[in-house]
């Protein structure tokens, strides 16, 4: 048999805590029997939930913390609260202790980036790390980053941003050289994205291997699938994607009101209704649920908060398979060919290369 | 009679041009009878297109320009090549004079707004224009600003936004206190917001009589309509708007791909059509087209570059609406009470306030 996959769980993030993790995990499972789990969180409480699932607790360790870190908690409220002895702080150390290959949570982004910056460190020369998010588009699915980690970027780190997510591209789905884009405003000339044009410059000069520079694109580009990596800083990225998902659903809404508003309307609808289904399953959130945390050591998954159990099982396969495609060697991999091609490669290097 | 409403034009501007210009002023004109035109561009190809609109003929007025800005023109080529001669600048330079009461244009986005800002200059105490643009919502329209005029903006220049956004909610809503939001991301304690934050302090020290402040918003409230007003910077207000525009171009193409899949969803979506009808109404870009330069000593619009003369004369309506609504005399009273009240209000002030 193959060796197993082992991911910690924090059982206590997300909005219904343990009520919709130890489900979420119970459904991975059992769709993917190779999967482990350390589950952290209050045994009063989450035992008695595993025991419903035979499958999940022969699969899993349960190991009892007493600190839980709050939907609301600021993330420096939660460090001081939650460090060394919290469900969300010890799911994230055993990864750095090796015990575990990847760490799910469901709990705040704000804490959980907060201590795995601080358990888990940031990755050889990357500055920062970012939240990545797959996106699905009309051809599929790209990879959005940075989705909300850190406000603003230099051009260094949108290159550092590429480079990583061209790594997580190459493992998720498959591809040998992604197509990367940086995400930028149509206008030409206006101010203050300079740092945006240097990094196009950098990514230019350094033609790195493992990722195929496709220039700018705009946020119109994201959903038409036009690259399979879209990098930006984290303000415009959270912007973008919550802007989306608040789309999805405001369409939604006008298709259910369109859809009852007549007899006919309903009698179509209902002739119609595996279509309608098919639309919902490609517009499902949960199907996409999962933020990757790249540029630490060691993979962390953020389950969001508000999901449901499938919801969950999604973030914890999305850690599945990070694991399975050596996500860590293959950001290391494409980090350190961009430090050795482009080398000390700094900007005035590539402005002298674009002439 | 009433006063006429007198509108200048820039015929040769958008994709496709006059033949897209001239009969979109024409749909304009038949709806609002009181609109008068003063059309700019090459006469030997507009004269004829004008011979088959009989009521837009009796209403306008042609003059020649020789010079054409060009979809792709940078900013400062066509400020070059088309300043004080171009049918772009004689449009505006209309608003200036006086001659005309609001300019619309379906010409290159950064052009126009440079040569606006040349012509037209800077209305008293703001430091920067900005593009506003009404965005569709659940609850009905909210307008979000600045969706591309710069990038970047500091607290003092988001606080003239969120003034001339509420001056343009009351006139086209028409809302006595409109709710304004600042668009943010939802991260607690991340760094670089700085100027968000300040802004949020310096709106709830002023407490204006013309502007209900509501706190941060996140890219979903923009679709749910949870403000009247989004206030945001220009780069990722341009990154929200196209990606807004991308997700319902994206889930328009799925739902065409579900309704055309098996016989049964045919069916349903012959039956439902009227339904489907509504729901392309609603989700219909042309509808909504026209961005406002706020910020200015006069009106300009901005008309999608591929729109077409339905759109085109959405454009129109929207800057007679501006007209009529009396937008500039609205922007100047919450520009002046936002400095007689909040004075020579700084964050000191705003501040100090605060505790």
């Amino acid at each position: 048999m193959a060796k197993p996959i082992i991911l910690s769980i924090d059982a206590m993030g997300g909005d219904a805590g343990p009520d919709m993790v130890i489900p979420g995990a119970a459904l991975a499972v059992e769709r993917r029997p190779d999967l482990r789990f350390l589950i952290y969180g209050d045994t009063s409480v989450i035992a008695p939930l595993i025991k419903a699932h035979p499958r999940l607790e022969a699969a899993c360790e349960l190991i009892h913390t007493d600190v839980v870190v709050r939907m609301d908690d600021k993330p420096s409220q939660a460090l001081r609260a939650g460090r060394w002895k919290s469900s969300m702080w010890k799911a994230i150390e055993a990864v750095k202790t090796g015990q575990a290959m990847a760490c799910v949570s469901a709990g705040n982004t704000g804490a959980l980036m907060a201590m795995s910056r601080f358990c888990l460190r940031g990755l050889g020369d990357v500055q920062r790390p970012a939240i990545a998010a797959i996106w699905p588009t009309t051809r599929g699915e790209s990879i959005v980053l940075d989705v909300g980690a850190t406000v603003g970027a230099d051009a260094r780190q949108l290159v550092d941003f590429a480079v990583m997510g061209a790594a997580m591209a190459s493992a998720v789905f498959d591809l040998e050289r992604p197509k990367v884009g940086l995400l930028n405003v149509g206008v030409e000339e206006i101010k203050g994205v300079e740092q945006v044009k240097d990094a196009a410059k950098m990514l230019r000069a350094a033609n790195l291997p493992g990722l195929d520079y496709a220039g700018f694109v705009e946020g119109d580009d994201i959903g038409r699938g036009t690259v399979d990596v879209v990098v930006t800083e984290g303000f415009a990225g959270n912007i973008a994607l919550k802007t989306a998902e608040g789309t999805a659903k405001q369409i939604a809404q006008y298709l259910r009101q369109a859809m009852t508003r007549s007899l006919l309307a309903k009698l179509g609808y209902i002739l119609a209704r595996s279509a309608f289904d098919r639309l919902r399953e490609k517009m499902d959130p949960r199907k996409v649920n999962g933020g990757v945390f790249l540029g630490l050591n060691g993979i962390v998954i953020k389950s969001h908060g508000g999901t449901d159990a499938e919801g969950f099982a999604s973030a914890v396969e999305l850690g599945y398979d990070m694991v399975v495609n050596d996500l860590m060697a293959k950001i290391a991999q494409g980090i350190s060919n961009y430090h050795r091609a482009g080398g000390s490669l700094d900007l005035a290097v590539a402005e002298a290369g674009e002439d």
